[in-house]
């Protein structure tokens, strides 16, 4: 077995200098001879030597620090996982010079988004990491942080026209797509299928007029408009009779319906009217491995869950700021997560394995 | 915001020392006096210092020589995406150290299989990764090595008892259980199901068996038996003429299959079959991201395919050894990877993305 590693003691053997000159020239740190140093960037390139990004970095003392401006996960817990891939991904790179900073506000009070994004904005951070769901109150932010030239990173919700360096998410279309496609694989006979929106102001939520688009191409796509019908509703928790009412009214006059199809990570408040209901003839496909979700997936009421991985968002996040700022190394503008598809019988992998959370780099 | 970072820096200026003493306290390297030892460790306790083990190996000029001890790839392409997981991982792990030597054996050759085996023992590596296919032969092999104290890793066929310091893999009884909810929730009305095993001796396989067994138990623990009747057959490619007879007579004597479940990575040889026989309402469910397989995926002709991460499990396994010989870690027993659904939509998120494929550690 032949040992291919090359150190710089090789380099420095072959070129007959010291450790400290071959290391002086790598880094560019002078009082090297021009003779001197061309020898050892010959023996470099010669012995194909790859100078270790990690290890450089881990000799530097610089510190960078990161604001992360995120949803309270007390107002919704869906924000839980990803605040907790952030911090994960801060500890995995802290000894990177990573520090973060978090800035969290009621992802149902545009205010107190408005009010964060200033601080944040005064701070004056190395870099920033978001999930921008308000759509129209975010983008003066966006140049602001451009004049400043503080690099930012959007999670979840993606806008492409602000020029983050990345966006880390789901590919919301093809996830409607898929959606699409496991619902018919699970009802080969013709029946009307309900889209339901939860919680969010629609127009205002452009990822989720993406999967509707998507969900909908699907049946268009395969020449199955004609046995399926596709109904849709708005629902809101916000006023809870309301919800019920309007719920019940489009299952009850459309006694065919035999999937409903959650844009949001709500299903579970689907599962729960139609089990009060003793309704077990739909079948519900949502997103998110929340437990509220997981209980009713467990319990078979819930088919597939999509896993949007929303710890691996923020987890990704922080990794391509620290690409960006510490290694100097190109970030991809979009870095899509896979769509993981899961059910009572795969769910165990997807759900606090760390493993599988936190993809590599 | 605060620098939470502590460096050998800070502890040294705490310690009224060099950072060359703390650096030796570090590493047991002595010519240090008892008293600024004991000072030196106690300002490292109260300051929380973590060593950062990647830096201390990444100092080090060990050369771990492991052997992988695989299948060849010419003779059955499944083996390739293995062999690139542990090319993948040297690659990544080089500069600790760690270089792999490969032993290439006919899968379909048991002599070839103890040929090799014996010239990895003669060359007496400081770890070992296989995939034991042949049980009996294997055995006596696990014996010699825990005699040398040569630690080995196994990957893609589990045998408990020979004590592996790691299984990498899949859980194949779920993965059988998992088969079984997607051909059910795709078949609604009563049905005859047929499972297909191909090019495998089937006694010397035991996680064949297990996918079987999770199969089957899938429709008993849910009070399904009565509707579903299940089938099975054994189909060897080695006689064409006689695989096609086989195939044709069990789909003939039974019109009402509705679905096939291939428990190896040959689905597209059942696909292929039955597109030439225009039969098309037969749903198949397999393994393994071959392109054979996405071709049929995509086409439509295969509903699902449960990855088996195969590329994953080789780069895993040089991985868990590395924690072992050089960063001295525990290592689990058992690394289940993830049952991941891969459909024509969501494939593109499992082929050929290394992010996805090699999960971070």
């Amino acid at each position: 077995m032949k040992n291919k590693i090359v150190r710089i003691k090789d380099i420095a053997e072959k070129a007959k200098v010291s450790t400290g000159t071959v290391d002086r020239v790598l880094h560019k740190r002078g009082r090297v001879s021009k003779k001197v140093e061309e020898k050892v960037l010959k023996i470099i390139e010669e012995m194909d030597y790859e100078p270790n990004l990690m290890a450089r970095a881990l000799g530097s003392n610089k510190i960078y620090q990161i604001a992360a401006l995120i949803p309270d996960h007390k107002t919704d817990s869906y924000w839980y996982a990803p605040k907790a891939g952030i911090e994960k991904a801060e500890k995995d790179l802290k000894q990177y010079g990573i520090v973060v900073q978090q800035y969290i506000f009621n992802p149902y009070d545009v205010e107190s988004f408005i009010t964060q994004a200033n601080q944040l904005t005064k701070d004056n951070p190395d870099g920033i990491i978001l999930s921008p769901i308000f759509y129209r109150e975010t983008l003066p932010f966006f140049e602001k942080w451009k004049a400043a030239e503080i690099p930012f990173v959007l999670f979840n919700t993606q806008i492409a026209e602000c020029e983050p360096i990345s966006y880390i998410g789901q590919d919301s279309y093809q996830s409607g797509f898929l959606a699409g496609k496991l619902i018919q694989y699970g009802q080969p006979d013709p029946c009307s299928i309900l889209i339901a929106h939860i919680d969010e102001e629609i127009s205002n939520a452009a990822h989720l007029l993406k999967k509707e688009q998507g969900f909908r191409n699907y049946f268009a796509q395969n020449n199955l408009e004609h046995q399926y019908k596709i109904l849709r509703i708005e629902l809101n928790r916000s006023n809870p009779a309301l919800f019920i009412t309007q719920l019940d009214d489009v299952i009850d006059s459309t006694p065919d319906i035999s999937s409903i199809f959650v844009t949001t990570s709500k299903a579970h408040e689907i599962a729960r009217h139609l089990e009060q209901r003793h309704i077990k003839h739909i079948k519900i496909i949502g997103y998110d491995l929340m437990p509220a979700n997981l209980h009713f997936l467990n319990k078979g009421a819930i088919s597939f869950l999509i896993n949007q991985n929303p710890k691996g968002q923020g987890y990704w996040g922080i990794y391509q700021l620290t690409d960006h700022l510490v290694f100097k190394k190109e970030v991809p503008i979009i870095k899509y997560l896979p769509l993981d598809i899961v059910t009572k019988e795969n769910m165990n992998y997807y759900v606090d394995d760390e493993d599988t959370i936190y993809l590599n780099i």
